[in-house]
C-alpha cells in the first residue's frame, strides 16, 4: 500500500488570506502536511509520495518521496494511479485532524473503493485497492464523481463518515474545529495565533493580540 | 430511555431566509422534525418528548408528547433533567440526516456521557446515562461547556465524530449536505426547490427554475 498526497504550497488557502498573510499561509499548510504525514506514519504506512508543482519546495526533512508534475491535479493523479498495482490511499494535505485511528479504519475497509466526503461534496481522502478499475475526478461535487466512477466500474464503495475528516481546511472558521477538534502542529499553531470568540451563536476566531 | 427533541417553528431557521421565505422554514423545520422521529422510531425509541414553547405548533400526526415551556433551552432542558431517572437522547429537530444506526450506535456506548459535536463548537446530540449526573449549556461553544460539565461530574465521555450529524441546517450551504447525504421529507423538499451548482470550488445550491 501507498500513501499519495498532493501538496501545494506557493500561496497556498488563498482563502484565508483574510486571517493568514501568504507567508503565514505557505508556513501553515507545511504545518498540516506534517500532521498529516506523522498520522500515516504512526499507522504503518511507510511508502508516501507526495505530489505536486514545480517551485513548490517541500521540506528536506518531510521523507516522503516527492513527485513532481506540471499537469492539473487529476490529469497528475491519473497519470500515477495508471502506473500503480498496489493499494492506494489519497490523501489531501489540508486534513492535520486526521488520526491514526481513521487511516486503520479506512484500509481494513472490505470494499474496493472508500470515500471520505468532504464538505460542499468534497472528497477529502479516497482509498482505491485496485487502481487499474478507478480514475478520479476532483473538483466541484467530486464526492458524486466518485462515486459514480466506483459504480461505473462495478467497484463496491464505502462511504467513510467523519466530521474532522469533512473538515478540510480552507476557511477562517475552519481553523475553530481545529481548536476544538485538532492536533499537533498545526493545533499549536492556531492556538497561538487566534483565540475563540464565543457567545449564543457557532464560536468563531478572532487574531489574538499578540498575533 | 427517551429521546428529548427541541423544536422551535415560529420564525425559525432564519440564516435560511436568504433561499427560503419564513412560511417554507417553517414548513422545511417540520419535515425535518419529521426525519428525525421516524429515524428514533426506527431505532425503537418510542418515548419522544417535544419540548417546545408556547405557540410553537408540533403537527398533531408527530407523534411524541409535547412539553410546553416559556424557559430559555437551558432551563426548560435542566428542569426536565432534574426530573428523570432514565438515560436521555437529547437530539435538535435539525439533523435530519440522522439514521437509526447512528442512533444504536450512540447509545450502546458503554460511556456515561456521548457528544455528537456540531460545527463551530456545537452540541447536535447528547446521550446522558444518568441525568442526575448532568446539565446542559447550549448556545455558545456547547461542545467545550458539555466535555467540561462531564468531566466535572466524573463521568466518561465519547465523542462520537460524523460529519452528517455535524451537520444542522442552519444555513444555505448546509441544504447541499441535504441534497448529497440526505434521506426522507427534507431530502426530498431540498432536491424539488433547488439545484446545485458545481465549477471548480465546492457545490452551491440554488433555487430550481419553478421554485
Amino acid at each position: 500500500m501507498k500513501a499519495l498526497i498532493p501538496y501545494k504550497k506557493k500561496n497556498a488557502k488563498s482563502r484565508l488570506s483574510p486571517v493568514l498573510t501568504q507567508q503565514e499561509r505557505e508556513f501553515f499548510v507545511e504545518l498540516m502536511l506534517r500532521d498529516v504525514l506523522l498520522s500515516l506514519r504512526n499507522a504503518q504506512i511507510e511508502d508516501i509520495d507526495i505530489l505536486t508543482t514545480p517551485h513548490n519546495g517541500i521540506p528536506d526533512d518531510a521523507g516522503g518521496n516527492v513527485l513532481i508534475s506540471k499537469h492539473d491535479l487529476n490529469e497528475a493523479i491519473n497519470e500515477y494511479l495508471s502506473c500503480e498495482n498496489d493499494p492506494i490511499f489519497i490523501i489531501m494535505a489540508d486534513l492535520p485532524m486526521v488520526r491514526p485511528h481513521h487511516i486503520k479504519e479506512i484500509v481494513s475497509r472490505p470494499e474496493d473503493i472508500v470515500i471520505v466526503p468532504g464538505k460542499g461534496g468534497g472528497t477529502n481522502i479516497l482509498f482505491i485497492k485496485d487502481p487499474s478499475r478507478f480514475h478520479v475526478k476532483y473538483y466541484g461535487s467530486s464526492f458524486l464523481s466518485h462515486c459514480n466512477i466506483a459504480r461505473e466500474n462495478d467497484c463496491s464503495l464505502y462511504i467513510y463518515d467523519s466530521f474532522v475528516l469533512s473538515t478540510d481546511i480552507d476557511e477562517p472558521h475552519d481553523l475553530i474545529e481545529i481548536m476544538l477538534h485538532g492536533y499537533g502542529n498545526s493545533k499549536k499553531y492556531v492556538m497561538e495565533k487566534f483565540y475563540m470568540e464565543t457567545g449564543r451563536q457557532r464560536a468563531r476566531i478572532n487574531a489574538s493580540g499578540d498575533a
